[in-house]
């Protein structure tokens, strides 16, 4: 069944969901993005994703061409239209499509900025088998830009990190700069270790995740000790548990990291728990 | 007048040139590209550029959809369709379009790459008086990714460079990492001191520039000493000359470093005899 999407305003079969070669987002990667994702044909904490879509865009002086609530509203009928019961609504919007090429940035009166949503849609995504049995990392140097913080559609590197982990066999890859593990291809990364809860401190060097911020506050309510700060791949190695987060798999248990098994080699107890009150809890704030 | 543009295999009015939304171009910054010149209606170092786009596309496993002598007859058509005498032809190359979003790359045999190309007149381009007055320019902080030496489209950086450059009312910026200059935002950055041009080595740090190549080439032709290592903004702004080189503005004088002046604030001799041993030798060897 061919998808419906959104583009500047218009509902369109996917086929037909194109965007022009000036615009800056296909010519100089000038955009941002968000992945919310759909349970029970509801959105997964789209307060969250909208208020991080707002600092992404200011950081870059760029301007949300719909009102806030009406990208709920798109969101909403995207889910309807494509009849999502669970999987992902994808949003990106650029600096729009000037007459033509130029790194300087166009006036933003004269060149509207593009917005585009699609849909994917996921049966089983909340149970999926791969979360009872855990995904295997390997390290990779993070060479990325410094502004991590911005979630920008710069994902050549993270994509040729896929690559790298799928050519080793495993599934993933975390980043790892002057020593420190700094995040997954497209996660947050923590390690569990004597019952403490650890993942690396804000800053330009990784992204905010929304769930990342979740699932911190979720195992803080459930008194589980939470340290924020940077650690290396060895001591992950050595950790109790690892495990991932992202708006789209949710927790994720790590059992291997370049070759070495964390903990037992199975998920641990904390990623599982934290995995069912992040889903439990999300269900019951969708919208 | 609209111009024709190229665009897999198809010439098109620019207002009909689109591509897909899934195009990795897009999404991903999942792409490569090139500018060349164009003087007296001809293709400036179409070898050069050529082979550059070769090994960026190696670089990143991706394949180039159409054979390189083909490629030249698009270049040499939309001179002629677009009535080019003075300008740059843009050519860009993604990994394609697959029918989802995925930070893995498509399979190359189910999803070909997406080639584009379109013209920029520029009549007076090689006359232009900005070169008789130079051009000035601040330092930025590089935090760029690591791999500078593929030219790939994440252009997002050096285009907020621009913008900084434009709001601190100069023409460009000059990136600086660990203390040392790496090159414009879009050109490689060169000073002059005692008659010894000095211009940064090259590695993944820097874009290996044509034009940078040619005019090293020709400075040796004309027995002037060129020493490639690194400088800092310091040295730069005790230099006797400065200048930056590119496909598009050839050899351009700098004459204000962080508002300091460079040398007698106006272009060097040096930069001004390379600007017309490039133009001359370049238009000499144009196809």
């Amino acid at each position: 069944m061919s998808r419906t999407v959104y583009v500047n305003g218009e509902y369109l079969p996917e086929a037909d969901a194109k965007i022009s070669i000036f615009d800056r987002g296909f010519l100089m990667a000038d955009g941002v993005y968000e992945v919310t994702s759909v349970l029970d044909g509801k959105l997964l904490d789209f307060a969250g994703h909208s208020k991080r879509l707002a600092r992404s865009l200011g950081e870059l002086d760029m301007a949300l061409p719909i009102e806030m609530d009406d990208l709920l509203e798109v969101h909403r009928e995207l889910v309807r239209l494509n009849d999502i019961n669970e999987g992902m609504i994808y949003l990106q919007v650029t600096r729009g499509a000037p007459s033509d090429r130029d790194f300087a940035f166009p006036d933003p009166d004269e060149t509207p900025s593009t917005i585009v949503l699609f849909t994917q849609n996921k049966p089983g995504l909340a149970d999926t088998p791969v979360a009872k049995k855990g995904i295997k990392v390997i390290s990779i140097e993070d060479i990325r830009w410094g502004r991590r913080d911005i979630k920008t559609i710069q994902l050549l590197y993270p994509s040729m990190g896929k690559m790298m982990a799928k050519k080793a066999g495993v599934d993933d890859a975390w980043m790892v700069e002057d020593g420190m593990v700094t995040e997954g291809t497209s996660n947050n990364a923590y390690i569990v270790k004597n019952g403490k809860i650890i993942t690396r401190h804000l800053g330009t060097e990784i992204l905010a995740g929304i769930t990342r911020n979740a699932v911190l506050r979720f195992a803080e309510e459930a008194q589980m000790t939470v340290e924020e700060r940077s650690f290396t791949i060895a001591e992950a190695q050595d950790a109790d548990e690892a495990f991932v987060t992202s708006a789209s798999t949710f927790v994720m248990p790590v059992v291997e990291i370049d070759g070495a098994q964390v903990g037992a080699g199975v998920p641990g107890p904390v990623a599982v728990r934290l995995r069912e009150i992040y889903l439990e809890e999300s269900r019951k704030a969708a919208i």
